[in-house]
């Protein structure tokens, strides 16, 4: 298109949107968070900050239909979303869903979508208040919006660790990629022996981790009525790895994680061997959990401890000292960047 | 995927959304209109209404990048969605855009669109907060949502049209798509013959409204100055038939229109008449204007209609009564169901 061609390649997702939106400059007095964290905040004039985030879905990079059931879809479309406003420490209200479709789709597999969508919001007490429907030339692109709200003194940014505050995630880490790994290990299958029957028997929760997660709305109510804070919160829908970056440049700090805490399942971990797997590195590069991470001080996690389903994995260290993971073996070795990026597409 | 297999294409745009949103209940008492208006009205406790509309653009559907600069595409974009938020007569503040894109695309055309999407803004006031950015595998798609806010007393919804209430409309119709017949045109004779230059002079008026249109906030702080709330509104994307009937069945009423009175700028009439096309039937059925039109009492008309730019159309009536046009020659026929339903694409 021009002398000077950058291919997208050359950036990562991150990378990309932080280039593209460099400039940006909010005008208007009520943005009180802006592009950078999982979800903007606005300042609508009432005793809360109104919540916004947004995700695009595309066919063939985030979703294979081949084994993605369109129900499973509509329902993990919307909680990636309320998982977002999650990690604000707010609870989500409203969605918008916009679908581009080709004539592939019939009327009754956008219907199925439509039947998970729904099912997600009927969980979650969101209600579904618009969107967009056309056609598109190939595959399927779903984009939602999601809005939500947070007491203005419970806003949790990604930037606001302290060091020394303590590292805690919910729930467990790697599942759902490991249960991405069966899924595209009985796909290969079938496409070389289409008569052979795909064998998911034994994989029940990773499968579901993968196809059918859950966003942690359980645990923003927990901390609220300790009357717990967290310093800092974000998502963990690219691997814990990319999210302790992120958590931890933004607070312009570093960390130190113990390996042996990371909280991984039997089955992730038994499967992870199974395919030769390191299950630590599974759990730091492995997307799509939507477990919590969050930062609070050594008092607040002495609160929140007895809370089911958090471990305490490390602590926020000074920036200087950077990103570090003790080892089972007692060695301090630095993370690794290794995120959950989709490689661009050949068109 | 099933014996009962209903093919996309028995349903329009309008109908699939509503299809597949019938189920849709609305749980949070924060909603206070869903589904089906130009923006969703969420209540968030304070003395206005947050308003959200989204619009998904595909390429191939909605754009052709072979005439339409990616700059002005990302101008379009936001204008299509601050124009939502104007047609609740309320004020665009914030957006958020995702964009998928293929490896056709470099880093300095994602500029470009984002230079569009910036100007917009800028010229709006309304602040760029969030979005996504992904690769895909076919193409170019944009996914804009858009957040406004109105007093909750000056709130119009599509809903609210009285019989014999005025119908106006501002600017005038079917430039537009006009411009987008010249762009059409040049295109195939490109094609045809590659050392043909484009000739798109004469036509600067039509062009930039099909590429780089505006949307009416300056009628919507109009009419707040003159203290006038329509009972009705919506924004011209479709073709003024197409919204007339929106506005009618959302009412429950139809409407008279006088053909004479539809404001076409005389570039169209000139360029629709060269292309042996009806000049009424392009502001009909003409989409992208980005005009408002809206519903007000003959009292609230007088006090309106010094303002530039405005003009009465015709008048609601009972719904018995239907959609009808009198046509510059005296007769009474009824308008067209037209709309700018774009076509089911094959994959």
């Amino acid at each position: 298109m021009s002398e000077n061609r950058t291919e997208l390649a050359e950036y990562g997702e991150f990378q990309l949107i932080q280039h593209l939106t460099k400039n940006v400059a909010n005008l208007q007095p009520s943005t009180h968070v802006g592009v950078g964290d999982d979800a903007a905040v606005l300042d609508m004039g009432a005793g809360h900050f109104s919540l916004v985030s947004t995700d695009m879905l595309v066919e063939g990079v985030h979703f294979d239909l081949s084994y993605a059931p369109l129900e499973h879809l509509g329902y993990k479309a919307v909680i990636s979303n309320v998982s977002d406003i999650c990690a604000m420490n707010g609870v989500c209200e409203h969605i918008t869903v916009s679908i581009a479709v080709s004539n592939r789709f019939s009327v009754q597999a956008l219907e199925a979508l439509y039947r998970g969508i729904k099912h997600a919001c009927d969980r979650y007490r969101v209600d579904l208040v618009g969107g967009d429907t056309t056609s598109s030339s190939s595959g399927l692109v779903i984009s939602v919006t999601a809005h939500g709200r947070v007491l203005k003194e419970n806003l949790s940014l990604r930037s606001g660790a302290k060091e020394k505050d303590i590292l805690v995630v919910t729930g467990n880490l790697g599942a759902a990629y490991m249960g991405l790994q069966i899924l595209e290990r009985e796909k290969s299958v079938f496409t070389d022996a289409p008569q052979v029957q795909p064998d998911l028997s034994g994989h029940d929760y990773i499968l579901e981790r993968q196809l059918k997660p859950e966003a942690r709305v359980d645990i923003v109510h927990q901390l609220l009525e300790k009357g717990v804070v967290p310093s800092s919160m974000i998502d963990i829908s690219d691997g814990l790895a990319s999210e302790i970056f992120h958590l931890g440049s933004q607070s312009k700090l570093g960390c130190h994680l113990y390996e042996e805490k990371i909280p991984i399942d039997p089955k992730t971990y038994e499967t992870a061997r199974s395919f030769e797997m390191d299950p630590t590195l599974c759990a730091l590069s492995g997307g799509e959990d939507y477990e919590i991470l969050f930062t609070v001080t050594p008092e607040q996690y002495e609160e929140i401890m007895d809370l089911p389903d958090i471990v305490a994995i490390g602590y926020m260290a000074d920036a200087g000292s950077g990103f570090n993971m003790e080892t089972k073996d007692g060695h301090v070795v630095p993370i690794k960047a290794q995120g959950w990026d989709h490689m661009i597409k050949e068109d």
